[in-house]
């Protein structure tokens, strides 16, 4: 009995947890199906089986909503594997970001908000900044590893790296969509070593 | 007299190419400003001075008429001065790209085609040729020049080598679009250079 009025406040909260994230996985999945010019707030709730209330309790606009739920994404952490040797390292980057692009939030939401970034100030600031915050990370913990490793002097500029290693395989696969030979991590991995070797 | 005959279907043909023109730059002016979905051949037509069947005697859809004005579009050749040298041919073709990255037509119509790409197969594909043939003859002069000057192996990827130096400063500038110092160029051209190098 003493019980009772405990459970019942965690249940609700349980419920609004799971609504939100139905509600968060619903945003991308309109944004992946019809864009953000075409996303609407109704085809939000009905995907994620709520009512639009349910919507309007959490966000105040479509613009509120989607900015929240596309920072939260852009900043999800790419793994990046230790392999012991920055070859190897830039090696496995290269590969897990070709399966990353390949991800309809890579090849179809992240392209059009850039587009809409464009003509949307707010969402460009958001975007970028969690894009360039992630970009960060990658670059300070790849190029932080080999200089402890002693393979890359102390003041290798880290976002200047992960341009070097996302820029190219970003072009390559994203934007031109050039076929590519299996051995594009090696090849690229090869080249990016040299060149970060070459500012040491 | 006797010129009349002739002038009259020269006078037209230079009327008929002065609406082309027209209507071309009026589809860019129109892409950059409400972007592919919401474009019409109405809006089109109004902005070029013309009526719409100026646009349908040229094209059959909206479809049409933008594919092939993108193609040409994109299939413009950026110019490459022969600097003499690898480390400067690349500087200059990264200031060249860093001007024209700030071009409405690539911070705003590229972008918004390559979105529009992402769900019309036809518009990706037109798109993503003219781009790749761009990027394989900047390649292939940029690359050619340096192994003739013996700077780089005959057999260097000219592909690869576009994409190592075109993928960073689009990344950088256009994607992430993060502050950089002065010296990018010189930044790049450096680190692009040890890594051609070293494929050879």
């Amino acid at each position: 009995m003493t019980a009772e009025p405990r459970r019942a406040p965690a249940g609700a909260a349980v419920l609004r947890e799971g609504i939100t994230s139905a509600l968060q996985q619903a945003v991308i999945e309109e944004l992946a199906s019809v864009g953000y010019g075409r996303l609407s707030i109704e085809a939000v709730a009905r995907r994620a089986g709520v009512g639009k209330t349910a919507v309007y309790r959490r966000w105040s606009s479509k613009s509120a909503m989607v900015l929240e739920i596309v920072a939260e994404v852009a900043a999800q952490r790419l793994p990046l594997p230790d392999t012991g040797t920055l070859r190897g390292d830039i090696e496995a980057l290269t590969a897990i970001l070709m399966l990353a692009l390949r991800h309809p939030l890579f090849s179809t939401v992240v392209p059009d908000l850039l587009a809409e970034a464009a003509r949307n100030p707010e969402l460009a600031q958001t975007l970028q900044e969690a894009l360039r915050a992630n970009q960060q990370e990658i670059g300070r913990l790849l190029i932080g590893r080999a200089v402890q490793r002693g393979d890359l002097a102390a003041d290798t500029d880290p976002v200047l790296a992960a341009d070097l290693i996302i820029g190219p395989v970003y072009w390559h696969l994203a934007v031109t969509r050039t076929p590519h030979t299996p051995d594009f991590p090696q090849r690229i991995a090869a080249m990016v070593e040299a060149a970060l070797r070459s500012t040491g």
